[in-house]
């Protein structure tokens, strides 16, 4: 007998504020009342809407990022309950597709202020940045970092099960004590949980107030149930193995990228976009236990861009810092001057620091731990994908600076 | 007119002692005799011996990893003046192949000791252990780590030109104060100049006096020359872009793998093996401004093992360590709980922590940096390829344990 | 300034009949209307029904197959104008992106009767026979063919600009030749023009009846224009170079294969759909000379299902056949020979040769030829992913024989 | 226990005849002695000379090619027995690696005189035509093809068991009757058994007269055993499943390819070497019936070249031949048209005829059947690494003629 068209199991509205749509929330607590049933075989598709929920625009100022309000980020569609599961499960979450809107062919990549959001080089780039990209079918490309076009690898940055409270509590503590623990440092560590801004669902009144209260925010991956990972390899195909801790699940989902760099370094720094994913879920009883899981595993999908490992131009970086300073096997600092080496080498062709950085935030760009016991240096590499540019960006090939033009900036620095 | 068969500019003997041999070197300086001089665009052969000059033996017991003498690691082929290269000059290294000895067909992993060498989680396995590999042609397996068997992703650990004395004070400056400050910490953070253990090649008596005071050791990777990267994909078919510092460019290689994972995690990690090395040079010019270079870049060669994406188990680790603290933007915190998951996962089937801590090192696993943004979790992933093992280590399929034997240990813990 | 979402260049009615829409045609002609016009560099997209039009129904019977009227095959959408395209030129033609409808997320796989229409093995498999496949984002699997999902390789079976007058004369000539010496055949051996069922777009009268006297048929591909030449790598990201015979070039487009296996051996052997392709056109004036190009080039995109080369099994077939004739260096004998093989092997599992006839005609097998110059045998080889079954098909483990259900048969047949 | 060093089964004399050395034979039959004897699960090496015996040497001129004997090829090593080898049986070989000898770091690839073996394109390009390669690592270029370098996909083109009497006498029958008919055609359309030039190994005498009267020569693959069927990817890391049709088996192997394309088209097209496989042997008991094979089958190696699909020109092919008469369905001519538009295109760049043809026969190009349904033409395509040239030869860049020299000609063309 003839299947029936997928169902549309949550929709979006693209015109109305995301604060109104019951659908969605963006706080995890396992409290947020779920917004529909799925069952394990049953093939969905749920919409979502950008991150962001709409804050920024398809223009030539970064204005919008500059003044983004990300006390009310990420907005996720769900919670769904998944009939069956149970505390101990693993959800397996098959993406059979990621699409964005017909409708809306473009997403926004950003850095963000620094004294608003930062980023991984806020550091050099302090100030508000964005391109917009538009797509065409598989390909992406944008009026603010010209002579560039690739195909994306779409993928949605979090997907999660709702804590339990126990590790809802567990996060908050040791959030917590970071937070207390860094008072000296100029910078946000980590967001604690933030009546302001919160937007729990179909939730209201007491239940509401308790979410914005107690409620993760979505900003980082945890251990226990995945979230923002901001994985691009959790694309077309994937399989993603998701500790369940509350009856029914409660799934989430949302920040749909039509593309990412490993790292995602400008924060802001996928091609973020709305759109519309297409699961099939299923459930392993009493997975947790039976594959010693505490954090998610996965299956990347078949459909990932080839560019052969030859068109990878590849840069090195260590755990000294732009100061000259020694660090002890700091991954962390090795990342950043690797990036930093990419900075240096596509400058010569006449883009902008935040062109770069903008670009290497959300191409499909390969970061590695390459070595991570030769003390005290930790090598990353970052694997740029040559065939991505319309010029021989090889090192034997010329470098000529070529016409870029600019991306979008705030109205004080045009 | 027919070319001539490839030179050999290095030989080596896999059975004099390693100091007594006048084309070995152990430290970075610039004073050290060249070995040779090889003429860009020549294709040369060198012959390597294994990093620690043969400590380490084809046998059952890891007592030769516990006491190794690490104060003459690595034994390096060379340097070698390459003709023409002058500071400033971009040395282009192209890798034409890498083989084991047909004589000597095996390798060895170890974990080392955490007194005496340790490693990425020496506080888990403090102990040494060792698993010997045998080449079969492009495949290695392991009588100590059974049921696993992989083509190798063959390269060379460490290749650099020679620094120039001012670099060398630089390394020797930055890395001396980090020991300088870390000496309420329980480890060894960075090796400073050590005139114990030294090989200076062909130099003699105050030379070869000063080389040991000031040499830098080979240990870390540094950004100014590459060296000790330990880039498992600087594999056959590679081209490698370094900087030259020094007139002749003293070019030197060595630790030689016939496969490591991304991270290379136990230290002693990859596949270790002697072999020959087989090179084209070339030179740009004034490459260095021209490429604005701080650092080695390169290109892939076109032979990696491939095993489709699809293939690859993948696990998620956060900067959450394993006392639940919350670190902030942590990649190697991240990185070591990526690892951890690996073990929980693999020990199901029946393999000990140390084979899985052996095999993680040398397999070709893929370690990204996927997430190093959303405050306060770093995100990092380790790929598994499925297809190393001779039963199905998919999620869906049952774990059974199986007879893993041992990996060798030392003699105490027989 | 924000870019405009990308036009619908022509919509088709999946309800209507196709011979009532003046946007399809089912002849090769130089003089069909145009339906529109093109601009070089502006993306756009052409819905296109399935080739049939429409004849084949979701359900489990295979009587329609049976019964098809081929007189009115292939329905293409066009022909377009493409501004500025002289005779002469080289059309280049981006796909973007393919997709099914939304609303239509199905396709069929038929092997047609022996005496309407036929395969590549209709000698052995002369009944029709059809499997239904559901569409679940880039996945599909059939009722009829139990145990199988594969991502697919979507792409239009043809594509081509018009002939003009001399070509299409030259085309009748050498078909014509062809029936003409084969008379003494037991079979068709083409498919000279025909008025009965044609369908010359918005041409009536006169126009009409000349196209039907003349027009090409549309079921080979032929070496001046491309046209029906069912390549499966001219997917999604592919870049085709088409000669241009005709002033506005006169584009048409359709036949598209969610997937299909190299060679499409039952004929209509693709996952047959109607759906939305997004093309962008560039010219390259006088590209013809300049190429000196008699038959369409491309270059695939980049991101066709990857399996890993080890993942391939591979059956190799040679020209010698059935009966044990040597024949001289036939590859097609050769490639007959291959799919038996195939054949035999599967049907260890329970499938039934329908199924498999069916399921080699779609799947992402890849056929070679391997070796074309070893008298009196040619080679050629069929590699089967081994991912895309829910089983071990690898020889070394067991075969069992699954419940495998049947594929849609004729009445005649249950 | 320390592994010992793998064994070599079978050592050659590069400077001693060909037909003096009893390890080697070049015709098929059942009753050429053994060589020695091999037990499964052991790594063993076998060297190979070139298939012609050291008729073709390095130098500029084709002569040699011109004059080549080939009543004496193929030169194979073996026959050996495998222990415990039945009738029935499947024997498993992996290739575990393939190696030039270091002292001979060359290949060649010649192009036949028309009247002394032919090729693909002899009606094209009737004389002999020559190219040296030289090997640096797993790369090749050569002198008489300049511009051009690529990583070799190294293989045997021949493995194979031997038949029994009752195959050889099928093969012998079919072939005496394909070339009883072909009496009229002006060509050698198979080449019977040939007393003159047989080398039956060990064997002397009666037996030796006997296998020169009765053995079938090697230039085919055959469907029963393999043999010479010259698939380009049956190369490192491949397992092939070959059917045992005598006691001990008595496999042999030989005409060891540094590289070859699909089809091989000039017939001594791939880089012919001598050299040293090793291998690793297994046996399936009764796997004939088990498989129910009728020819091998194989599983592909995980370290093929990889060049990325969007860096493969692809070029189509259709059975209409050069002289525009339509064929029904033939593969062989669609090939034929394939290779020739790449002529066409490549010549654009200053390369004669000879060789592209020498280049398109070893380089490694992807020859595929596309459709072999859509009557009356056949349709195949064949896809060039761009990335083995060192100027960009896609179809947007300019074709600049170079200066591309001469293959080595006969002397008279000079």
């Amino acid at each position: 007998m003839p299947k029936e068209a997928i169902r549309t199991a949550l929709k979006v509205d693209l015109k109305a504020p995301a604060p109104s749509q019951p659908g969605l929330h963006n706080r995890w607590h396992p409290d947020i009342p779920t917004v529909g049933k799925i069952v394990p075989g049953e093939a969905v598709k749920i919409e979502c809407i950008d991150w962001t929920g709409g804050q920024i625009k398809n223009d030539d100022s970064a204005d919008d990022v500059k003044n983004v309000d990300l006390s009310c980020v990420h907005f996720l569609s769900g919670p769904f309950e998944i009939e069956g599961a149970e505390p101990g499960d693993v959800l397996v979450v098959e993406i059979q597709d990621v699409q964005p809107f017909q409708e809306q062919p473009w997403g926004f990549t950003a850095v963000f202020d620094k004294k608003n959001g930062g980023g991984f080089l806020d550091e050099h780039y302090p100030q508000a940045a964005k391109a917009i990209w538009d797509f065409e079918g598989i390909y992406c490309s944008s009026r603010h970092i010209p002579h560039v076009r690739f195909p994306g690898l779409i993928h949605p940055g979090i997907m999660g099960c709702a804590p339990s409270p126990e590790i809802l509590a567990e996060w908050n503590r040791r959030e917590g004590e970071l937070v207390a623990a860094s008072g000296h440092l100029d910078r946000v560590v980590a967001n604690l949980p933030e009546p302001h801004g919160v937007h729990a669902g179909s939730a209201s009144g007491d239940l509401a107030a308790k979410i914005g209260r107690e409620g993760a925010r979505t900003i980082p991956g945890r251990p226990e149930h995945g979230g923002n990972c901001d994985i691009k390899n959790l694309s077309r195909g994937s399989k993603t193995y998701l500790p369940v801790h509350v009856p029914g699940a409660k799934f989430s989902v949302g920040d749909l990228h039509f593309s990412q760099g490993d790292g995602e370094i400008s924060f802001c720094g996928a091609i973020e976009m709305a759109g519309v994913i297409t699961f099939k879920f299923g459930l392993m009883k009493g997975g947790i236990a039976e594959l010693d899981m505490k954090s998610p595993i996965f299956l990347p999908g078949p459909v990932q861009p080839q560019f052969g490992p030859g068109r990878m131009l590849t840069f090195e970086g260590f755990s000294v810092d732009e100061q000259g300073k020694q660090h002890y096997m700091d991954a962390t600092v090795a990342y950043r001057q690797t990036c930093l080496r990419v900075f240096e080498y596509l400058k010569r062709y006449g883009y902008s620091g935040e062109q770069i950085y903008l670009l290497l935030s959300c191409a499909p760009v390969e970061g590695h731990v390459a070595g991570i016991v030769d003390i005290p240096n930790a090598c990353t590499t970052m694997g740029i994908p040559m065939d991505i540019f319309d010029f021989d960006i090889s090192p034997g090939a010329p470098a000529t600076k070529l016409d870029m033009g600019s991306c979008a900036l705030t109205s004080d620095r045009k």
